[in-house]
């Protein structure tokens, strides 16, 4: 597929990651979000696309940030939904709301973790799902990504 | 029973209904909240009740503005609460704190929809509930209000 | 939509529901099925509607008397399926035969009862459901009709 | 409890039962309804009770026979509501609608059978359940009748 | 096994099958009932079998036909209870009273509709299920039955 | 069935059933074990049956009164087992060590409380089940005792 | 339908079908798979259908013998997966890849046996189920299968 | 465990708990939020503990204020989720940053309510849980964690 | 609420809780239950509030132990039923013979155990519940006790 | 592993099994729990293992027999929990209090009666289990028990 | 019963047995498969038995084995199915085929692994079960085995 | 993590996948296996690694190609078990015997597609999972795998 130069792609994170680093490093290493945010953007850039990078522990306010997608001029979305993966029906709507394709990134593996972190209101609203690699998993959403739009 | 003029009614709308027109329009037609917002409007005139709305893409918001009913001068609430309708005991549990009659309304008859949007954590706690009636389901529910206050 | 003038509406009445009045009357009102039956009618004529009222205990009856509709005269059905409404796969399988709108209404709020009134069999083949506002819901279910046809 | 002369009680035989003594003759005996029907009323006499019987293989007769008792001089009802006691809420909504005790019958012990026939839509508005006792279990039921009538 | 000279078959249709031709014609094709009793009629006389009709709309009328065979001259019943199939108790009591071969049959594959349909309340009472073959189903079930009496 | 003179059989009430009178008055009525089991013994005796009264509100101790039944000379054993008819299989397995008919009562409706009451472990060992008539019930029980052996 | 000379049809047999005649005859009859064959072929050949058959206990000799009718001359697949009805999304996947009608078949009614029998994988992959009938099952489908190709 | 002089705790009140008082005074008391707050202060300064109190009906207001704790001076968390008991993940994963300890505390006695108010996201990451006596629970809860801490 | 000079607390320990101090000492600590009983007999003193207690393996005495509570002189029960908590509903409905009020305790938190600990027959019928602190929840229960009586 | 001389083994047999012999003899045989007793007896003698059995119907005795083998001379433990096997949290608690091993046994295959009887409290506690065998399975079980300690 | 000279017993190892000793030796012990197959056969020749062994990783492979024994002169299985435990009903099915007794065995105790590891397709056609003795479990199996042919 | 150069990845795709390019190809695209195994081992050169492929429709072959693995020199798995993920324990047993890491991909969104493909017996083996994105998928997953070791 011929890919246009630097096509926009909005990375949603959701509630808790801003903590990554401090939060059980164990499991998710120790590096922060703005490092993930550093290495997303440079592995889009050698993709030939700009990547924004949004948080929010505000289920209202990912429903909104997906909403300004609407008439945008982004061209694909990577969300790790964290704790609202597995109950947000709002974010599934806001979601239904795009034409634009939409990547599903999880740090951790959520089939290794508690019952309630198997099923995902997102994943059939998603192209694909990419979890267990951490990082990494958001640098190949990133060229997954890239490979869509 | 003999109905006062000019009672007050407070339409709520929950997350995502700001973007009607705009959302899958195929299921949802093409007027804006706005629209309907007017029409609600003058079929509320038409029974002699002043309807205000309000929407929000915020379970807190929604949950604080039903907290202002609790002493206020509203006779009834007519709800949609949209994505939060299957899940949101906070909004539930704001309404358990009046005792004015709530009516709940949905656009589109959910019960066509995924199974997740078959349960309403709402409906036994309303007097009654419409849906399938699209925009008319609003000023069917006014008019159910009127006949209720 | 344009409306044309003296469509045919069909009210369809399930079992017991010929006791209103005698039945439980803090739960559904001390009015009678021919109250019921009166002011549809009336309701129905506001809006340019002629209403026929049809009651039976029967689920077989009730299956022809849908049957009747395939080649018939009559431009929607509201039905009060009451008891069958969560068992009856005939009369839904009869609504199927037919291309005009249904609406599904209920006396009761169906949701605060015992649990196997909360689904319904014919739900999803009705353009939507208005349940809990007694009388009042079969008034608001000829208006949506009136819009519907 | 005082019991005044020749009080009156309806026997409800549900569906097949009609073809007792016929029906599986090694699980129900080899005594026909009519042989039930004239023991049970020759019990019903020896307690100062008159017992009339009502079988039928349609649920809308059964409801439609109960309706009658809503302003009628039964003083109770016992009921075999047979195939329609694990689906029937017609028979169920048609019971709700009298002030008279009702006992329910099951000529075999329904425990021991298919697992669809362990639930009962009649059993909680019943005042009480006998069950297993063949023929005799009708008999037991009048007595248990008039006890409370 | 010898096959005598004029066996009687009697195939029971339930609700709705009356409207067969009028109904989804793409699902169930345009033949109409008649067409298919005239074919399994003519099939049952080339394998020396007399073939019989009985449709109804009503449980309790095809459990009193089933109940005529107790002591009949019918030597099997060919039987698609239509909607009844998934719920009907009293059907299935009925057929327990017989001691000829019973044969269920379906017009559609009764494994890709709704879920409600995936069971039987016949299935374990009959020798065998034909589904999913339309009118041709009833034909192999005259030949199956041909060869079971 | 002759029924020879003075056959014997065995009451055994479950646990809490000795504080009857003092328990639920509202719901079990004012009568105490005392005054049942005086009123079980007379019935018994215009049977032709001798009642012999056991109350525990052990496991354990029913299980080994139960146990010599085995080689003891009583015919029938009518059991309440109150909280342990939902749970015990000790009892349950003691019941089926046993050659002569057992009788279940329970003085409340049991399907009209808790879920966790509405099944018995005893149940389809049981001949059958009589519940619902309070102290009513035991006598009826007895009657029925005395038609089995 | 004109049906041309010489249609092709495979019947597949899954495991242990080879051990009929030799597993449980009283379920099954003493008829070998061998005899089924030729009796299945005999039966395509009245119908102008050439038949091959196949039988393995193996889920990918199954599977890739399904794979070689992908561009092949075959017409029709006639399969009793036996054990693997219940489990094989393997055998399912193959039967996808076809456009050719299936039909699937079983000897006995597995709507009597154990629950884990009664749920197919290809039962709404296949055009129809033949249940019940033994080895005429097979000439039934084969019938079926002509009047599909 | 020796206790120093002036630990820190906070206290969190989640949705609708700024209404105490005015929601339901006949199941959760007469007392406001801030009498309630002055109790534990004063409750908390008996045992050398400062208490601090938050409210919210935001569940990202909770997430974040329990991010400040990550590194924060205080020394134990009491946390009343009301509505989100049930349902939030996101404080779950909030609360998982900590080290300190969390106690659980309800004022009603959740396991008598409806049943989604049975199970808890926190139970199982909280030290403890006090639930149904009112005001009084969040007293024990401060002296619960002055033993913690 | 004035409290009058020394009521009488009973404590209930259930089964295995003797074994304290020699079971799991790292699950459960090195107390043994005669250092609690002291503990908590202190700690009533402190509050005005006589403390006996009990422990017993076996349910009957449990509920003959609360069954002399009906006319004694004792004015709250705390009771940790252990093992019993889940699955005993005679000791539920032993107290269900109280008009007193009841505190439940648990040592250990039962929401990290297996998911059999996670359910209580008692949880409905208590004031409240104290699970997770250890020993310091029986001291906690008879400071809520003596608040509650 | 070298095996000390005369290490001790204590056999428990859970309630009704007194009564061996007696029970159902065929389905466990003519053998009494004596005879069962003295040949675990000789069969532990030939692995040097001297073997002592206890039978209770009771529940707290089988506890309390377990207990006192927390600072007890013995060295293993072979359990047949008979009904208590499914539902015993005690037992369970108190063998976990042991740190000798535990083994298992039933005398019936387990798994091919009553669906509650497939689930066993004990089975994650033991080392392993052995059922069906009869009275060999103890046998076996010394056998098993001689090779852990 | 007397035991002939040299009757002969077949033990199946399903799939990944082979690689016993390499596959967490921690869980499953450094005893190869080839150390278990000599013992077991040396401890069948203590019992008069000749032993041969069967692995296989293909679930027909081990179908057509169970198949030959059909005519053989094998008189008992030992079957250890390991992964196809769970899920094989054609394993199943080949076990049904023979007449001559069936043990099961599982190296581990498989009630303290995955959920989807307790149930098993083979229990209740084999005799009796086996579980988490380690290669003694074979050893007890032959032994069984012994006193079963 | 310094890389060596040189590591060895083996691919392992499961049933049907030989058919890519001639199923389905609206849903999977027309390439070919060997097109993805070209391309896949052409990604893995740029990343230092040498990729084998291996496909097999029988669930034994997989199983043995992975316990190869045991001491072979390979540094990774990707695995696609396509219709076998969500069944086979057996390959899951296998690969638990690996201590390399795990990829799991799947060509389609499975989330989208039938209820019994949304679980995996695989996935919390892997490290990870890449679901959805076709061809790319595998590449991705090469990419994390050289990530890995």
């Amino acid at each position: 597929m011929a890919r246009p130069v630097k096509k926009k792609v909005l990375v949603i994170h959701g509630p808790n990651l801003n903590m990554l680093g401090l939060r059980e490093p164990e499991t998710y290493g120790s590096q922060t979000l703005a490092d993930i945010d550093t290495a997303v953007k440079n592995r889009g850039a050698e993709h030939g696309v700009v990547v924004e990078s949004f948080q929010s522990n505000s289920e209202s306010a990912i429903v909104e940030k997906i909403q300004t997608l609407v008439d945008g001029d982004v061209h694909g979305v990577i969300i790790n939904p964290a704790a609202f993966t597995h109950t947000s029906i709002a974010i599934r709507d806001a979601l239904l709301l795009l034409s634009i394709p939409i990547v599903e990134v999880h740090l951790s593996n959520i089939y290794r973790r508690e019952p309630f972190r198997h099923t995902s209101m997102v994943a059939d609203v998603a192209v694909g799902q990419i979890a267990g690699f951490g990082k990494a998993g958001y640098l190949l959403a990133v060229q997954a990504m890239a490979g869509l739009i």
